[in-house]
């Protein structure tokens, strides 16, 4: 049994999901591993991780549509507000999605469904660096 | 250490939550194991993972109901609708709620609370088969 | 590779985000390990697990403020009510959070973001005494 990390960075520029399924996979699949558990992990409480449908793009503008209707951008409900209207609101949808992620490793590649990607979610509106960690561990 | 590795096919029949907690319990408790970490991963994006209360079969419609409401079929909201009404909000669900859970093993068991169950949350209304990967890995 | 477990006993009073992550990085340094993953794991229902800011406490406040707003209590939808008002809405909160945690360990600590703080969040009003699981497998 052994380990390996990495850090991913991606550079995103706006409000939306984006797709980070190449940079996985193409790290993980030099592992040269077999079968082990790949964790992913968000270094941020702003920005989030999720799987969800990689097939019809439509699917990642109604996630979008809907997440902006529950946990409106400058509602009046919060008091954290020196950074911005988004701001708080990007706390929350971190808070409804995910910050680590446990995806098996078999025969050599993270055991996604057919329709699955894994997406990194920003929720501020300006650009930013995000670190998505990496951990394989396995044989 | 080691790691094992098991396919769960569940069948289910219209949207709500599955109690799989009897056949997670039944494969994990074969393996010999003492002490480990349990993950479970769903392949899907319309169906999802949860641990509920599994004691009073309330908490599960109340659970569906709130679903329901906060994330209602047919929302005009939503541009994916070629699946049928309840695709989009299937999508939503599955991102609201957990992909992959990890639970500790302990003492040759999962070490679930006294009121947990495992459940698989389906949430499309028509029948499918679902695939729920277990890995466990330990000594 | 290794594995450690331990058992966080946390004394809540009343409905908000407890701030655990001295008592987990006070735990994880002593193991002596150097690399591996770390797994969250809470044993309940009605309380759940959150990475969230910790640098301004009204972030904290408007997290509360929001699912107070979202799953309010004594919501007639609910007919689980035999716990009271705030017990089924605890039930949903924790749906939508987190009961399990993966965070990587790296250079000898849980690789939190600069941000990032460890929380348990207490759905419940009255008080309890929670149980968290920690496992640290690594070398």
């Amino acid at each position: 049994m052994r380990q390996l990390t990495h850090q991913l960075s991606v550079k995103t520029h706006g409000r939306r999901l984006y797709d980070i399924t190449p940079e996985v996979l193409g790290w993980a699949q030099k592992s040269g591993m077999t079968t082990g558990m790949l964790t992913l992990y968000i270094q941020h409480t702003s920005a989030s991780l999720l799987i969800n449908e990689n097939y019809d793009s439509d699917v990642l503008v109604d996630m979008e549509a809907f997440f902006a209707r529950l946990v409106p951008d400058g509602d009046p409900l919060f008091i954290h507000t020196v950074e911005g209207p988004d701001d708080m609101p990007a706390h929350v949808r971190s808070a409804l999605t995910q910050t680590s992620l446990s995806i098996p490793f078999v025969d050599g590649k993270p055991a996604l469904g057919q329709w699955q990607g894994i997406f990194l979610y920003e929720h501020r509106t300006s650009p930013y660096s995000r670190r998505v960690l990496l951990h394989l561990m396995g044989e």
